[in-house]
């Protein structure tokens, strides 16, 4: 018995995280940010190194705790009958690249989108980015025809880390990728898809405002620091614990 | 018996005043003002002087009559196990400036934030706005450093009273605090939440007026008091009874 | 018998209409064009010269067939213990001077309403616009200081006429009120509403036209012909009837 | 028996083709495609060359797969009650010139509505639009007088047919007919509608995206071959099949 201990205890921890997968893929489309199946979410269980990942082009309807495919994080199908989002490789480069992560997203949603081919910059102009994001929002640099034409999606991790390069990839735990669209993560796959929530959002409200004012920059660092800080960190205040939103 | 009368009587008047913050609180996302848990209601009961608003940070699923927070207007909580919203401090400093407000709400609902993150006070373009607002839905100064980092949420109260000034609340019942979102009060809390739905909707509006004709300027004055006053006070005449809309 | 069947007849229609103009104002809601209870329909019924409307600031939920006010054409209640609509007098109005129209619709539908606030006619952009109005949608002339101080809801309806002057009413079923927002009409309530869908759209689409093209003018005269023609007249032929959009 | 084999073969083929597109019509309303009656699907039978399509201005709660009608590519009714849909002229051209087409769309859907009224193709800005449409959604020229006056719904089909020209019509599945708005097509009615869904997401996205950064042209093209390529042709990788977004 005892010696059947971990494996059970893996495969515990492996059931749970494709039912917490699962049901963060049907969050994506709960929250309005995907059409058709433009979309996934995939967690990680550290310990063993296994990522759950929505497998491709499956209507969300069709999607199950069961159906979700299991990958080592270089990649190998260790379950699963069916193909993995073709993202994966960029799913697996973040979480190869930043032990912190537990959860990535990537959608085609609307605004975050018209961000990413616009090739701009979220920029952070009020405490609602605040409250979440520690900064403006980068735009990757273009992939160059190279790293598109070899191992595509790989690259785009690795632009994507890149352009974190030695930042707290939780303090700002999104990114847009030129011409294509928003990346998300967080400590799980549930705060990967808030963070995906609140670029969504952000990105909306941020064009609005510089449509209402095109002078307006970015707002106080001061206000910056108190809110992302009162949500985040030791200090944190807000909610019913300080590691409500972290 | 008698002795008892007074305390029961409040005991009433809070457990009706809990159940009105709680669903007014529902209506704020029934209206779509909110995300995740963006946004708060409370309501207060002039007699004893207790303020009920929700917690911090729990899911509007997760929300009951019974674990919304009851405090003094001291701050001081009186019952309830569960943190009070983190914007509690506001809510408070507006009660004890203006003795005739009954609600209050707090959202980041997209388009009014649109223009507290502008820095813009929503102008009153039409009839629409003057049905409900009595002018310009102003948008405070930005709350300099020190009062960000000291007491922010009591400042933040306080910079709206200061833009208040001697106005009547009522009249122009919301403002925008610069870089952050809306506020607004009523009588009691659903007279709050409505006008915070209509703070939306004229701020919507607003922007696309001025997409379509950047010349625009206020609406007529006349206009204003004609759609204000047929609403509100004495000579009121929309609706089923002179104080429908008060 | 014989001497009440006119009495009788009155009556069944009278009750056809109430039912008609209820379902007529619930539709305003299934099509998004109102917020709380900011737009009403009325119908009249030619015969007899009555009016019914749906009462003043009354939910949407709490309307039915039977608390319809039913008012004669100078404005006089002849069934109903509710205030109607604040805006009667303007349906009055135009019923008086439009024999040809059987239903009235206003609302402050958002994209409809920022054209009235920006004070510009709805241009007619494309086919979906020339489908249902033969024209530009026409904006008012202001109301002068005087005409709002003394019976504005009847000067609203005076000055849409004044705008319409000798032109068919029902080649362009609406207008927007400069600083108010838009009234839609019809053969009869339900015609009227839909008229006010398409108006709504139309609004949004020409913005973003605009938006896109800022240069672009008018829809071919041809085209806005072939497009109304084929829908209403002698010739149409879309639908399964000459009048199906009559 | 042998006999009436091929009748019984095409009986089920029409059978199976009018439910499927029934269900793609009222597909256009689930995906928020269409107001009212404005939208239609057609899809063939190429065995036979029957083509399946809509009624004019019926309802889509009053459709169903018995009241879809039934034409030849000439455009006689061969099975129906019912008036087809005012656009088949337009369906039916577009059946006759391109043999590899299997459904037909035909909306008013806001956004691309949008720019057929501005008059510009929706440019090709980033891997959503890249994975669907193979560069940018031409726009017609305008028909002129006489196009318009004789044979209008045929000559849009002709004026499509122009801007194609010799390219691969399913490679760019779709175009806006100017001052009008969107047709789609596909390899069925259930592709036409997906890609009217894709033109009306790009639609939104491209005019955000200029607005957010007005010197932004067109993605690289590197880009757009290694999305297109990847979902589509003989290398395809996407989703659980090669054929799956074909």
């Amino acid at each position: 018995m005892t010696r059947n201990r971990p494996a059970q205890d893996q495969h515990e921890r492996l059931r749970a995280l494709r039912h917490q997968v699962w049901q963060a893929n049907l969050d994506l489309q709960r929250h309005n940010l995907v059409t058709f199946t433009w979309g996934n979410v995939s967690g990680i269980d550290r310990e063993s190194g296994l990522v759950v990942i929505k497998p491709s082009g499956v209507d969300y309807d069709e999607l199950s705790a069961e159906n979700m495919v299991v990958l080592d994080l270089d990649g190998h199908v260790i379950e699963g009958d069916l193909n993995p989002s073709s993202d994966t490789p960029t799913h697996l480069e973040l979480y190869r690249v930043y032990p912190e992560i537990g959860g990535v997203v990537h959608t085609h949603s609307k605004h975050a989108t018209s961000w990413a081919q616009a090739g701009k910059p979220i920029p952070a102009l009020g405490t609602t980015h605040a409250d979440y994001f520690y900064g403006d929002i980068p735009c990757t640099r273009a992939l160059s025809d190279e790293e598109i034409k070899h191992d595509y999606e790989l690259n785009t991790g690795v632009v994507i880390a890149e352009t974190i390069g030695d930042n707290d990839p939780l303090a700002i735990p999104g990114i847009i990728v030129k011409e294509h669209g928003p990346f998300s993560w967080g400590k799980n796959a549930d705060k990967a898809v808030y963070n995906a929530v609140v670029m969504e959002v952000v990105a909306d409200m941020a064009l609005q405002t510089l449509q209402i004012n095109p002078q307006i920059d970015h707002l106080n660092p001061a206000l910056l620091d108190k809110h992302y800080l009162r949500k985040h960190g030791a200090n944190a205040y807000y909610g019913q614990s300080s590691s409500n939103n972290e």
